[in-house]
């Protein structure tokens, strides 16, 4: 059965669109998800990708979200805050909910607050709204991420995703194919169902 | 009927998908294309989203553009030059062709010399193949491409295109509503044949 690493980023608005769409997915195609949650802003620092606040880009980033999010009919509602000024603490928590095995349910939930009730990813009081509804008690995840391990564990898994090429979020690795964007969801889905596209 | 703006530079890696793709998805929808050549790169800086020659998200570039090639069964030759370090003449006898109406086989045979045949826009060598294959006298068309109206409408197209949000290559612009990039060419032209996402 084949695989899907899935790199993610707490902050990522794209990201957004996959963190809901990517296990209906992968099950139809019988295909497994490792979520991976990883800091993308040092790989997007070298690979000049930042985004400025003020680009066009921006403006149109969100419009497109907002476009995609109708087409799969995911409820979409713009973020008030971005970037989310993450201080990775988020990230840090999902070492920690990957260690122990609720990184999914951490991950979706997170992204729902973030979008859908306006709340910043990384802060106390998000994470005292999300931790409680995946059946986590705050106090002793709050601890462990606070622990050396859960930062180092983030350092290794961005390095993991450097070296397979990465340079923004979301992005889909099957072995060492690379797909980057919520666009290429599907696409690296059916790739690690053994479908390619020359053979679709 | 509805109509699409197609903004695209010559010497942008994913035009070329859009360039052979565009007509008949149009044709099928009903929808007109308005072939828009412009200069992309005063965009991508003000928007800072140079690509580095060595960051690993050109590289993934290619590779992405291979697969999507396969995927819609388009040939595809990696193009042996790259930037192509256009002087932007290449743009400039678009002008013209846009000018006399045969800007689009102008295109589509230009990005295919490119693409398959691996040679570099913007050259004399290049033109000299491209201009008798569409009909066109190449000192003819040399001569208008060199005179200042050539250059005037080049500014003016890349103007529309900023007034428009725009920032990359290939663009679609339906009215006010902005498309970026060839992954969103089926989306577009629905637009303008009046689907809708939500609708869709």
């Amino acid at each position: 059965m084949g695989q899907v690493d899935f790199f993610y980023f707490f902050g990522s608005g794209y990201a957004y669109l996959s963190v809901l769409r990517i296990a209906d997915l992968a099950a139809q195609e019988g295909a497994t998800v490792n979520w991976r949650p990883f800091n993308v802003r040092p790989l997007m620092k070298e690979n000049n990708v930042m985004l400025r606040d003020e680009a066009q880009k921006v403006r149109y980033l969100w419009r497109d979200i907002e476009r995609r999010a109708a087409q799969h009919r995911l409820p979409f509602v713009k973020p008030p805050l971005w970037p989310t000024e993450p201080d990775l603490l988020a990230s840090r928590v999902a070492m920690v909910a990957a260690e122990e095995g609720w990184v999914e349910p951490y991950t979706v939930e997170s992204f729902r607050v973030w979008y859908l009730e306006g709340l910043p990813l990384g802060t106390e009081e998000s994470l005292g709204t999300i931790l409680p509804r995946v059946g986590q008690e705050v106090g002793r995840v709050l601890a462990k991420a606070a622990e050396p391990a859960a930062s180092a564990r983030l350092e290794a898994e961005t390095e993991a995703a450097r070296k397979l090429g990465a340079f923004g979020s979301p992005t889909f690795a099957v072995g060492e194919e690379l797909f980057w964007g919520d666009d290429r969801l599907e696409e690296a889905v059916a790739w690690a169902a053994g479908r390619h596209p020359a053979q679709a």
